[in-house]
């Protein structure tokens, strides 16, 4: 039986319109379909309006072949910490119900360009700047967190509502959904993609991300918002074969649960029996700094991003901010100096290790989903990463104990954007069956 | 004879409204009648409305004297790439002409929050990312640039036609106007306050700065955008005796002016006959890198930042900006991480310079300003005090040739702002006179 246009990945949607086996406003109509039975289960959007939808769709449809752009009709989930015209961007904050700026972030501008079908906002935790789960489950149980703070996105595309969505990563807002609602979830280098248009939390660390369920689809997009390489990337075409890898348990190892643990021992197997060299590696000494650094800057940083809102709305943000802002954290400018000084010597000295090998995989979370929605997991396998500014791909492909995904984490130098995905492609079809 | 309102600063001003000695709309009445007499001359304004400044003062008159804020109904201009509500914000740009969403940048809810008078937006020149002149002259003269990018909220503060004013630096786009028109102008630390709803041409090097025409003024501004030192400065109140300075010529110093040696010279004379410690100093091995570097980040991250409105708008676009983004420049994605790396590496080092002293004496500018209102001067001597993230301010107080102002910079390590005004007050009693 073949597919429903709602189960299309982006690629294959494109090819759809393309041969005119299906038209954007049949497509937009089968995925409004599917969110409207999922919905009630899933809850992952802020904002979703079926007419502006179709509408969208019906104009898109008009659009001559000649003239379609590269993401033509394909559905788009936008987090609601990004601005978007003709729809509010709610931050998930009472402060900002039903704001609606008439501003299109620089991500959307380039979707749009490119033809993108944008079906709405996702749910975020509030700013994309705590860990307090929101509405949304995840897509594989009504009662485990779907992660944060794209939770929406995560979940949304995970449960087949949209093949694509955009997210943002601060300490490991991308990452974690993805590995929660079994993913591929792309950070891409830092201010390889403007964030013009997104909250700030960090400038440091923000980061755009988006979501796929392929990662051909993860390109589509990386193409769309520009990202390059020095050097293109390499074909590869005989799997992961004589690709090198590092697998690094990291300084925060002992936050990792049983099924992380058996993922991170049945992917290196499968990599080698799949005939790729593996090796661990250790952390380099002062590397376990990294992480205390990144809390640093974050909160340093969170005092001076949620000041207008303190004055204005205090009792209106979540406590966690106000506490930012109020500096409970204690820390100085000159601790934050050194944090982001530290932080700043180790992006090369990490480039430099992590250029011996093809990718280095990393864990993406400390084990499946947590119950309940209330928190939505920790980020203490992502922060690092974040801070150092390199890009991260979560591969899905294993499952926990209670049959939730877990997924693993590659990682390159800044700037190999393609080039992991180009080797991530190769390890997905060791690792994802 | 006693001054008319629209002479006072802002400190001026708030003492007058508090003894009941002016309300706010006489005061903007006075500021309108002197913009209505001077602005065919300066044309310092991107947009101006007098009916909604005076319905603005006539509201802040009625909010009684204690929930009165610590900028009750001072007026402050908005440089145009700032997002204001209630006022277009349009870039000199025409894809955003008229363009008015409805969101204010964090500065502006700061402002706001404090009470302050939003007088309109001043000009800039395109997306404050560029070197072309704007309509706007130089206050001292009619066929001088006023220096850019900040150009309407130099010239405006110079010309009294309002006391304060937010601009933006990227290059030298905040002290370049400050030299040009004889006024104090401050860059804070880099992200010492939030840069959210400006518009994005660097995001490692776009600050946040504002004009005034006394240090107090500077000091009354930061402590409303919340700057704080880690040590609150001690009172000084003996003059510049005992206070150390290095002088500081830095490797760009081929390009200066005799306007600029002269007031160098000067400028160290006066602070040594008024009893400060001087010496010169040297560039340390290596800082010569900071500006070839400062231009590689910026080419780089102005590829970014400015793709999604070449794609939607290139015709619009100014050519630098369009080469920008087709990357004429030739600089690799391994050279920016160089340049930005490389520029990481020193901010501490230099930091541990500079603190050796009460502050570091810098040129603002190669010159005078320069004839004509075509282009807006050069940046040569700001980048790299940009660049290292450092907080400088203008003092005014020399004058060259042709009778144009010609400052001088100060600057400190980061995150010593309030250090850097406390020491500037008593350089400007001794230049400023």
């Amino acid at each position: 039986m073949s597919k429903a246009p709602w189960q299309f990945t982006a690629s294959e949607a494109l090819q759809a319109f393309s041969k005119d086996d299906l038209t954007v406003e049949d497509y937009a109509k089968s995925l409004l379909k599917r969110i409207e039975e999922r919905d009630d289960a899933v809850k992952a959007w802020a904002y979703l309006s079926p007419d502006q939808v179709l509408e969208q769709a019906r104009a898109l449809d008009k659009i001559p072949k000649a003239q379609r752009g590269p993401l033509h009709g394909v559905a788009v989930g936008v987090k609601d910490v990004i601005y978007t015209k003709g729809m509010p961007t709610q931050h998930n904050s009472p402060i900002y119900k039903d704001d609606q700026p008439e501003v299109d972030a620089a991500s959307v501008i380039m979707l749009r360009h490119a033809g993108a079908l944008l079906l709405g906002k996702t749910t975020t935790t509030t700013f994309a700047a705590n860990t307090v789960g929101t509405k949304t489950a995840n897509a594989h149980h009504p009662n485990r967190t779907p992660g944060g703070s794209s939770s929406g996105s995560g979940a949304a595309v995970a449960d087949f509502q949209v093949p694509l969505a955009l997210g943002t990563q601060t300490g490991g807002s991308v990452i974690r959904p993805a590995s929660f609602n079994g993913i591929y979830g792309f950070k891409p280098t830092w201010n390889a993609i403007s964030r013009e248009g997104q909250k700030i939390y960090s400038l440091d660390f923000d980061t755009l991300g988006y979501y796929a369920r392929s990662i051909e689809d993860l390109e589509l997009l990386s193409d769309v918002f520009g990202l390059k390489d020095d050097e293109p990337p390499t074909s590869i075409g005989n799997g992961v074969k004589g690709l090198k890898f590092a697998f690094f348990k990291t300084p925060q190892w002992s936050h990792a649960g049983p099924n992380l643990k058996k993922a991170f021992e049945d992917g290196k197997t499968q990599l080698q029996e799949a005939g790729a060299q593996v090796e661990e590696i250790d952390a380099p000494p002062g590397f376990e700094n990294l992480a205390k650094w990144h809390t640093c800057v974050l909160y340093s940083e969170g005092r001076v991003n949620f000041r207008p809102l303190y004055q204005t709305a205090k009792h209106l943000l979540p406590q966690d901010l106000v506490e930012h802002v109020e500096e409970k954290h204690g820390y100085t400018r000159k601790d934050s100096l050194e944090a982001f000084d530290g932080i700043a010597s180790w992006r090369p000295k990490w480039d430099a290790i992590a250029e011996k090998y093809d990718a280095v995989v990393v864990p993406s979370v400390p084990d499946e989903a947590p119950e309940g929605l209330g928190h939505t997991g920790s980020a203490v396998f992502n922060a690092v990463w974040t801070a150092l500014h390199v890009p991260v791909v979560n591969i899905p492909g294993f499952k926990g104990e209670h049959a939730m995904p877990v997924g693993l984490s590659l990682t390159t130098p800044r700037y190999r954007d393609l080039a992991l995905l180009n080797v991530a492609r190769e390890v997905a079809s060791v690792w994802v069956r």
